[in-house]
């Protein structure tokens, strides 16, 4: 890989087979997108935005899952009101499943306690984010969803070198200190030759409950700026919304309606396939 | 240590000698205080805690110096509004100095552009982390403030096992799903035998700017029932303030007048140094 490549989704060179070193998953596996969620900054929403990006695919008639790559911080079972279910099968773990049939893996599940601290180094976090890949029987998906804990170290790293990635989500906020940070992540899903699918800006102002008035409280949106000056897609804005966290703290992520626009997810990733079936760059 | 031991700055056994592998600092290096603010959880204001908390100590006449321990996702130049500058002397690195005279070592200090990715796996973030103990120039400190990464991984890890620790400052948010996270970090020190000072809870709800409501963005606080339930001191609130990220972005942290509750922390140290001293726990 060049190190000047664009590396977003409609630039990507060669295929999955040039990938270095990447890891076989378990038998009766067949994933056809990997997507990883990533931002580089920590408490942006990364764990909410996969979540509603698992949630509007699994809408458009996919069969999904999310890997919880955050090891040591993992939101996900939480948002879904999944409990600590481990269930070991000939062959590997078997993910649990949410209530709209959405398959979740995360280091949460295997705990006994959901707050029980994982004092880890990176080598191991890195070997739980690979056993994720190949020891999980997830069975047929029309995606897997990723979601990465801050910062460009083990995790990240691990996922995108080994793990076949179709395109990742980048998540922002609008602070300029959020979005420093968050070029770091693009910088390396770019050195590592991992396709951009877009950004999405979480935490962009919230409404006043009374009087309506629109709260910037990390400042005015960055989105556009980040997008043009990275070259990458704008997904969506979404807001600094109470009734996100309320849903999230019930277990009841599924029954938001908000981020209807990270459906167009599925179409990217389907042009993109069709367009490398049709053996080249349009 | 024993596994149920409280941990708190109150009622730590044992002394600084008894640390495992503890650092040698640099020569001429001398630090009364080390505090790390750590919090397990992403994007609650670590690092906006950890300047503030810098600031409010050198106000009250102490020599500060912050360890940037985030060395994939760095803050602390930004909000203080200083570039990078290495300077390297005879027997280790010089920190920058702040406006108010606060000295400041961190990885993007020694990057040559701010937004540089650092994709680093744990054994190197370690070695860096190691590194800004041993071979910084920190001089006379009267404390020196340590800003963690989230999670509980390798640059924690290495900060509560080789630097002589004084006091963790957590940091919390409202949201349930922080708290989970938060919670692991402070069975993290306590498992490490790092005496806790108390918890501070950032982002707790934003007032509108034209009707005066408040807005529990994140929901309602849970200050007070984690501090209840883990038998820790609740050192304050920071509301989710516009002002503050306005300051931040300019790097104008400095001007902030909020958090002056945390220059409590001074006297806590200083009492828990008092009864260190009579030879005992009062």
């Amino acid at each position: 890989m060049r190190p000047d490549q664009k590396g977003d989704a409609t630039s990507r060179e060669g295929d999955k087979s040039r990938a270095p070193k990447e890891l076989t998953p378990a038998p009766g596996t067949s994933v056809r997108h990997v997507v990883p969620v990533m931002s580089g900054k920590g408490g942006v929403g990364k764990s909410t935005v996969a979540a509603l990006l698992a949630v509007r695919l699994t809408m458009a008639g996919w069969q999904v899952g999310i890997l919880d790559a955050d090891v040591t911080g993992p939101s996900i079972p939480k948002l879904f009101g999944i409990k600590p279910s481990p269930v070991v099968a000939k062959g590997g773990l078997v993910p649990a499943t949410s209530r709209l049939g959405i398959r979740v893996m995360s280091l949460n599940l295997l705990l006994p306690r959901e707050d029980e601290p994982v004092i880890w180094r990176g080598p191991l976090i890195a070997g739980a984010v690979r056993q994720f890949w190949t020891d999980v029987l997830w069975g047929q998906l029309d995606c897997l969803v990723v979601d990465l804990p801050p910062g460009t170290g083990d995790a990240p790293l691990t996922v995108l070198q080994s793990i076949p990635v179709d395109g990742v989500v980048i998540v922002s906020a609008p602070q300029q200190l959020t979005t420093m940070v968050v070029s770091k992540a693009i910088g390396m899903a770019r050195r590592l030759g991992a396709p951009i699918l877009g950004l999405v800006e979480n935490m962009s102002g919230v409404r006043c409950s009374r009087c309506g008035e629109l709260i910037q409280v990390f400042g005015p949106s960055q989105a556009r700026r980040i997008c043009g000056s990275a070259g990458i897609r704008l997904l969506g804005v979404l807001p600094l919304d109470p009734e996100l966290s309320r849903l999230g703290d019930r277990g009841a992520i599924e029954e938001y309606a908000g981020g209807e626009f990270l459906g167009v997810v599925a179409s990217l990733l389907e042009a993109d396939q069709a367009r490398h079936q049709r053996g080249g760059r349009s």
